[in-house]
């Protein structure tokens, strides 16, 4: 495999781990534990799992990779800190909504080339991007992959 | 730039980016923050500068990159969970010690070629190597820099 393959491919296989673990957690936490809050007075682990949902779900428009699953989710996991709004979907529908934004974009991951990881998110514009090559695809994955781990980090806290 | 190293800046980019944050974090967490449990019962903030400190720290012989520069910190903060030990080291000497490995690194990172990057890590034989293309250094640097996000995610919690 060329270099830029493989590099390629090390990036995603991180990505896959990392949600990998998340899904073991996701699928693991009982009805109790995912009303817990994570610490006294901080977000409940059904906010965080919304909220990774949400913001990894969005990556489908930033990456030009397709129309959003669950934008439903974007005004109580994104928009609003936790418990300022009621949770728009069942905690049985939340779950999936996570295994199904992860499983579809680590899809639409790997149809990607080198040079497509290398062009810009869309959350740069063209003129930004000209002067700061590094603001492309693969930088928004890793970062969401980094996202992913800080707030699965929070969460085991609660088990 | 050739695809290849453009692909290796963003992932140096990366890990540059988490570590500031933890940086900007570590530096201005007070001595009465630092000795705070991140949730009741569980890890101080202390263990997880300690614990990030130690584990990136062993990048150095893991990436053969050179000499680890601390190894007084693993028995306190990787070999035993927090509290079992005294703190092998003052608040003062923890953070210089956070700042020393972390910008070594760096230093070192930019250094390598993409080829490089795509060598095997030390802690897989070449024997599983040749089997498993994508345990090379790169896989260790997303790896370590996800390690950071999930303990960081966890000390922003006693601030």
């Amino acid at each position: 495999m060329a270099q830029e393959k493989l590099l390629i491919a090390t990036a995603i296989a991180s990505w896959k781990q990392i949600v990998g673990r998340v899904d073991a957690a996701v699928a693991g936490f009982s009805d109790e534990q995912i009303e817990k809050q994570v610490a006294p007075g901080r977000n409940r682990v059904r906010y965080l799992i919304g909220h990774l949902t949400a913001v990894n779900d969005r990556m489908f428009p930033a990456l030009r990779l397709g129309e959003r699953l669950h934008p439903e989710l974007d005004e109580a996991y994104i928009t609003n800190p936790d418990r300022a709004q009621l949770d728009p979907v069942s905690v049985e529908d939340l779950k999936k909504a996570w295994f199904e934004v992860n499983s579809k974009l680590t899809a639409a991951f790997e149809k990607l080339t080198p040079v497509e990881w290398l062009e810009r998110h869309a959350s740069v514009s063209e003129e930004d991007f000209a002067k700061e090559p590094l603001r492309n695809r693969l930088a928004m994955l890793l970062s969401r992959t980094n996202h992913v781990s800080m707030h699965a980090g929070q969460a085991v806290l609660a088990k």
